[in-house]
């Protein structure tokens, strides 16, 4: 391994340009293991090379963007070509129509689409078309639940009016109880109840959705004539290539797309139902790249590669034979660990573990032997990983394990 | 003239597919000229070409991003050359910094930087930084100014709390005692004030500013010790290579960019000085696409080719020249036309026609000719207009008055 020496001159340049040396989820700083790079170079198939030419094979997929494979070459190819004849202009290019079609016939609540460029661009979308519904501004939110740092989304902004999320009460997730009180509680003014495809909020074990908890919360929306919001942004696309919700059975009206829409082309999407077309179209939303049409190239031939490969079960499969030999591994050392989550976005943290000490120990260990993961965040798969992949980090997991 | 059969079958699968057939400013709909086209095939330089193969001399530049011509082949080879090496990861490349350095050496106010998507993740990041300073909510924005379409900034979002924008009291721009006074009545309480470049509302003539107005904005920033924060996402770039304001002698604290900053590209930024580098730190904002590095080595390549062709100076000869062909033509047909704002930035509309109405027939004729104006939202010069392309465009202004 080397010794980062790119990595550190690079972090000294930023520390003086870049308040903290980095920002958001993507900065180091004193969180993460000292040895995790904080600078990429090359990124191909399922591998990122940090700038001091260190190899790994990603469990991140730059936080969940990248699900065919980094620098595929069919989608690269169909988003250059669009970048070609026209990436932005003074209206779209007809592939926003296309995209707003095909993503109709895939996402079956969907009878509409409004695109943007950030998963909170597609949150925020969604908050404002359930309040024009009827007019009101109520909107619940799962406590600790993760839709974006945009103010009203963001619990950590110093100097934020008292005022900032008073419409947006907080419920517990999976907690039928808990949605039925706050619904209760606000019954009259409420604009819609968000959910997350499931409960993967970062430093938890994760949560599979409670299907009492979903039926409750569709019902609810019914009798309020609220919007049921589904913040799809993290796990679209990879648990069903529906709505996440789908595989429990309910539709939501809204639903927020983004991350893996175009392997990795910034791109965002609102799917609505036909009740909401009204109060979609009463709403002002915009942004001077939302319009650029390579995403949209791009996210088509995604969509292509997705229902070829059948992502979700074969993204499945290849986290089920990571969990699986994690698993066993952990039980040769001994370890007490918990893999939590859908096979495809497998969280692995230990057991007992509040400050995360032994997770950042285990992944410190895996960087050195190649592999990236992350101590308590959820990781995802990609159709670019491959069984050899897997038993390589399987492998490396058993090494790591053996180290610590 | 093609009669537009390409884009009427557009707009007609669209109407199904997305609310209104279009969101936001890019929806031609029911408020702009009829035969204006919604979906467009090819860009080049500074041509347009719609679906149904019609070109014209474009003056909106897809609403100021493109400031060096569509497709400008130097700045695409350079975000090309990043995309195969490396565009998103689990961190940023190195060419963040390099950016961070490249700002903080260009704009005389910076210290540090960082970036974001959208123009309006830029402004709320202002927003977020200013109120983490001193801890206050506060943040005066002018009436009737155009920050973004985040609900904090929008005005045009039904079902809204009414509590959305009480901590955003506003002010009327250019007018040194009416901003005096809503401070006066919020002091102690201020994070910020807010200011555009200029004032480039929707539907109004321009007004370049006053330097008294920002004199005493200044003054009583430094009097709340509050944050002047400049909007530069619309101007940036155009009027001056360093902050707008400092034509007028006046350093803001924080500043918003977008749009030309990678001449297209999706890129923002939030430039800031030292004194507010630890809010700065303090606050959390990210973005699954705001490390993206295509863009910002389109950003740096961008910052070359302005630097090298002395982008102000020369989009104002050539605003000027068009300012002063349209003027002398107008008089020729005795239309009472007004011209107003920066050459750079032109906007053109009638006297007395509150509803737009001559401006919307003079567009309509235009667009005829091959030219594309827009009748009630300022216009945009980049470098890859030529003399030529303005001589062409008065010409067709001469055409288009001689058929009102």
């Amino acid at each position: 391994m080397d010794n980062g020496a790119k990595d550190a001159a690079l972090r000294e340049r930023a520390a003086s340009v870049i308040p903290g040396g980095m920002y958001g989820h993507m900065a180091m700083g004193a969180r993460m293991p000292a040895n995790y790079p904080q600078f990429f170079a090359r990124a191909k198939g399922a591998r990122l090379w940090d700038v001091d030419g260190n190899e790994y094979i990603d469990y991140i997929c730059s936080y969940g963007p990248m699900i065919a494979g980094y620098g595929n070459e069919r989608i690269a190819a169909r988003a250059e070509a669009q970048r070609r004849s026209i990436d932005i202009g003074n209206g779209p290019a007809a592939n926003v129509v296309e995209l707003a079609e095909r993503l109709v016939g895939t996402v079956a609540h969907a009878d509409w689409a409004v695109f943007s460029k950030n998963g909170n661009d597609a949150t925020t979308t969604c908050v404002m078309a359930a309040r024009a519904h009827r007019g009101r501004s109520k909107v619940l939110v799962a406590r600790g639940a993760y839709h974006g740092s945009q103010p009203w989304a963001n619990r950590r902004a110093p100097g934020a009016p008292g005022t900032e999320h008073g419409a947006f009460p907080e419920y517990a997730f999976n907690d039928a109880a808990s949605v039925e009180g706050v619904v209760r509680e606000h019954s009259g003014q409420i604009a819609g109840i968000m959910v997350s495809a499931f409960r993967h909020d970062a430093g938890s074990h994760q949560e599979l959705v409670d299907p009492n908890f979903a039926a409750a919360v569709r019902r609810l929306c019914d009798q309020e004539d609220a919007a049921l919001i589904l913040d799809d942004v993290r796990a679209g696309f990879r648990l069903s290539l529906d709505a996440s919700w789908s595989l429990l059975g309910i539709r939501p009206d809204l639903s927020a797309w983004g991350k893996a829409i175009a392997n990795g082309e910034p791109l965002a999407a609102t799917l609505g139902s036909e009740r909401f077309r009204d109060a979609m179209k009463s709403v002002f939303v915009t942004g001077s790249f939302w319009y650029q049409s390579a995403p949209m190239a791009a996210a088509l031939e995604t969509l292509d590669v997705l229902h070829e490969e059948n992502a979700p079960a074969r993204l499945e499969a290849l986290g089920q034979r990571l969990r699986d030999g994690i698993d066993e591994v952990a039980r040769l050392h001994q370890e007490r660990i918990r893999q939590s989550g859908p096979p495809q976005m497998p969280a692995v943290m230990f057991e007992d573990d509040p400050n995360c000490e032994r997770g950042l120990a285990l992944c410190s260990r895996l960087i050195e032997h190649g592999v990236y993961f992350h101590p308590w965040h959820n990781m995802f798969l990609s159709l670019a990983h491959t069984e050899d992949d897997i038993d390589r980090t399987i492998e490396a997991v058993d090494g790591a394990m053996g180290e610590l």
